[in-house]
């Protein structure tokens, strides 16, 4: 470490904030749930447990933070001039996000220990949902309301992931998008 | 406790179970789910914790465990004489198990701590869902494909349990029985 950058606080904690990021990723790519606790995390990150709950507080903050961290930005909004096509395009990008064992785990775990009502991992994708939908207007096309697009389209596509064992094909994800253009 | 109890192992077993998910269930609705630890319910369930590790290992085979035993049998499959009166039932009823705080924080721990693929808050849906259609197939009506119910019914109502602040009113599941039906 140089002394240049050991005089930047801003440095160094992104520097802390990345090293953290990292050890919670590796440590739900390899251990069990259970194992993710804040000194196995600070541990593994090379800092002292107090940085990381004085900066976090709790494992639920962490992952909460870890999940918008990942979670946003990640995707971008398609723009191929019609909503079917968008809609399509997304919904193959969000699905293939999802085969990632790595991003499950994450979810999973955030959704464990998350409060009620909402999950990090999914507010990015309702304002990329909606920036489609408000494209298609723009153009003057038809729009489907937007929590109905988001019970058509993203409801099936996270049960599958989170609660079935059944997989989410592209060629299935472009059959949701049918449906909702087909009763909108 | 009296000395008839104490000689039946199999009562001494069925009564150290419930004492055991009684304590996962007081845990969940009092504290974080970090809480959950081995030690923890078993201090709570007043046995000691050697018995629970023997028996059920980690906190995710006791968790799977309190699901299997929360969400089987739980809801009647019910007999209204048609499909959309009986989906029209069944969903209202799933509806209103997953308005109960208790039965989520079970589902997202469950999910937090279960392996990828499957949840065992869902089989038993998927057993009733599939009873459903087998019953209106007898009967001689047409049905829908299992899969697409399970998506179009179960994928939004859990995406609104889990991921989103919207409500799951009675109304807006009969509402996907409708659309359900008209896309068959």
């Amino acid at each position: 470490m140089t002394e240049a950058v050991q005089t930047r606080p801003g440095g160094r904690s992104a520097r802390v904030r990345a090293a953290v990021h990292r050890a919670v990723g590796d440590l739900l790519a390899t251990e069990s749930p259970e194992a993710l606790t804040i000194p196995a995390v600070a541990a593994r990150a090379g800092v002292h447990p107090t940085t990381v709950y004085r900066r976090w507080g709790s494992v639920a903050q962490l992952l909460a933070d870890v999940a918008t961290s990942r979670f946003s930005g990640d995707i971008v909004v398609p723009d191929s001039g019609t909503l079917a096509g968008d809609l399509e395009r997304w919904m193959s990008d969000v699905a293939t996000d999802l085969t990632d064992p790595d991003v499950l785990a994450l979810m999973r775990a955030t959704i464990g220990s998350g409060p009620e009502g909402g999950c990090a991992c999914t507010v990015d994708r309702h304002d990329q949902l909606r920036a489609i939908i408000d494209r298609e207007r723009a153009r003057g096309g038809k729009v489907p309301d937007l929590e109905r697009a988001i019970d058509t389209l993203l409801g099936p596509l996270y049960y599958r992931a989170i609660f079935s064992d059944q997989p989410a094909s592209s060629a299935w994800a472009r059959g949701l998008v049918a449906t909702l253009l087909a009763t909108m």
